[in-house]
């Protein structure tokens, strides 16, 4: 990963959970740093998610912290105290106003968190932060994730170079309305926070929201995208409106960054052992092509028979019928991969079991469903559904 | 269980998935039999679910087929000819019309039902078909069920005493709108089709559609109730609207009878190890408090964890959060059993999780959650996610 001009990185291990494990992140930014975010949609927001989402008002940021194993969500009071802590705690090591700190938690949600292990090592972070820790900054932010997500893109802005590095976390609670995982994104262009947040928005629908592990959706989920700026030292021109025609290949390279983080998220889906692509097509709107597509994803008659390696496309069928938007059930048609398994309300001629049942032992497995009505689609990434995801999840906090 | 006048019943083993396994049910009613019904809101249902939605528009009935091992769901134009070929066929044996006959298919989807394998036996079974063989009927329509589901209530209207009688199957694909299962209900009172059905939809509502296993609605969900009108002979009057009050201890008992039937199916659940009742109140609106009942109950990190006995609450919170509905995160109150977890949006004072984890070790659990934001409540019924799920569903076709 390329260092970011105006970023810097520090991790350390302060024992919030388990001992000598990395679970601390301090991100420093630049002066004139401009951030924008996505923030779950979830009615029990943790309390850092509150945090983000006033200070995301005016844009500005100094320093990101953020720690694993703890989610500090439903912790009352508490929690509103252990963030304000933070705040203090980061403003003081960054030589900031605390309105400038961003804040995330990941792990065991309902229990209260130790702030005081977090402000403790702030300072010393401060210190030592340095220009290129982003795999460090990755395996900070982990928790039952396997291996740690990075991706990078360069791109350019009005003929100027540009670099956007992204980290992800993400394993359980993976589902729309704001993924149900962390994401930060970095990048040293010089954009102001209200076209940064066009940027990232529709960004966001197309990558971390079109991705399911379990359907659930986290009290935590945060994206964040700062940019510092610093490429005006460049040549860079500093970008006040969403609607620049020089963000054209930013904007690609952004979404292209976001959807590969998404699907490496997938990809570490709890116990799984196939990577689906789901496709809709001929759906009355986007949203509703969307709509079904999560029906899909989500059915666990469709997750275990992929984990079975069954080619059932009549769960499929019954997942469309089940999402509750228009389909001519007549005309619907479904392919697993190439193969054409249904067509106008029936298994197709010339379609046999075993062209089905050979597509289905592949890892990497995608289902077309043309319903028939309209002229719409929508993708979304999934994994299978194993006995590997129960016993992670039966066991979680034991 | 009880004879109902006016209803004989004949099963077989028609060959239809499996040889030698009773998969065909007949029941003959008598003429003046009134029936009413709920089906699929899938967008993808079943041939018969459309033959069944046409016929129920008068209401009245003299047999109703059904067959387990094939579901005869999206298998186009063949799927409607089976259907009219089993209608005729029944029409003969039953010798009425064939408008008169009702028809429930359960089992593989997208495969052609031959549906001369039921045709030529229903003239035989005509012939045999007795009073008090229920308990054969609930093992003809079972699939992935473990055991069959009966239920028996007397009741009365205007003093004379009524029989009512309910068999269901269930196991997988078991979720809202309407509760994806077959359930048939006779009884022999003497209600005409409106009222009927002004009894049965608001009974289904608290029963068949407040349970859910896994999220999975079928093409195929079918609920009847017939009514034989033979009471009549016994002094009981004929009802012909719904909201006579001498129809009240008929929708008590009714009502009693299918939440009895509905909990039979959770129980039989796939893989289950636990019995769950999921109890939000201070919702709202009834509608709001099960849209969060039900957003717990198929939760797959509420499910695993029930699964794993973890009193993981932070869960439950979490789901509550994602359920969209309106709920006080500051306010919200959480109870296993009679031990109340948190309150006021923490952990309550004097709560260890020893008595958390103590509790969870029973076979029947009760989750309570107050959502603080007005005064109504709903109770839905489900079971934990294990890896025995997973094993049923991934190996159901092979």
């Amino acid at each position: 990963m390329p260092a970011i001009d105006g970023v810097r990185i520090a991790t350390a291990a302060a024992g919030i959970r388990y001992p000598d494990r990395i679970d601390l992140l301090l991100a420093l930014f630049d002066p004139g740093t401009s951030v924008a975010g996505v923030l779950t949609k979830s009615k029990t927001a943790s309390a850092p998610v509150d945090w983000c989402r006033e200070r995301l008002l005016h844009g500005m940021a100094r320093a990101l912290v953020v720690n694993s194993g703890n989610a500090n969500a439903f912790t009352g009071k508490r929690g509103r105290a252990a963030v304000k802590l933070t705040a203090e705690a980061a403003a003081a090591a960054a030589d900031c106003l605390e309105a400038e700190i961003y804040i995330a938690s990941t792990g065991v949600i309902g229990e209260p968190l130790d702030a005081g292990k977090i402000a403790a090592r702030l300072g010393e972070l401060a210190g030592k932060a340095e220009a290129n820790a982003f795999e460090a900054a990755a395996r900070a932010i982990m928790t039952t994730d396997t291996f740690p997500k990075l991706a990078t893109r360069q791109t350019e802005i009005d003929g100027v170079a540009i670099t956007i590095n992204g980290i992800a976390k993400g394993a359980g609670m993976i589902a729309p309305d704001m993924a149900t995982m962390l994401a930060f994104l970095f990048t040293d262009a010089a954009i102001e926070p209200a076209a940064l947040r066009d940027c990232l928005h529709p960004a966001v629908d197309d990558s971390f929201n079109a991705i399911t592990i379990d359907g659930d959706t986290s009290t935590s989920d945060t994206a964040l995208l700062f940019a510092t700026g610093r490429a005006v030292t460049r040549g860079a021109p500093l970008i006040a409106h969403g609607g620049d025609p020089r963000l054209a290949m930013f904007r690609f390279a952004l979404h292209d960054l976001m959807r590969d983080l998404a699907q490496q998220v997938v990809k570490d889906g709890e116990g799984l052992t196939k990577f689906v692509t789901v496709k809709v097509i001929g759906a009355e709107s986007k949203t509703a092509a969307r709509t079904i597509a999560k029906s899909i994803a989500n059915s666990p008659l469709v997750k275990t028979a992929l984990a079975g390696e069954d080619p059932n496309w009549g769960r499929i069928v019954a997942a469309v019928g089940k999402a509750g938007e228009k389909a001519d059930r007549d005309r619907l048609a479904v392919w697993l991969g190439d193969i054409l398994v249904a067509k106008d309300g029936e298994v197709a001629p010339g379609y046999r079991e075993a062209m089905g049942a050979a597509y289905m032992k592949q890892q990497e497995i995608a289902i077309t469903v043309d319903v028939g009505v309209g002229k719409d689609g929508a993708t979304v990434w999934t994994c299978d559904l194993t006995k590997d995801y129960i016993a992670i999840n039966a066991d979680y906090r034991s």
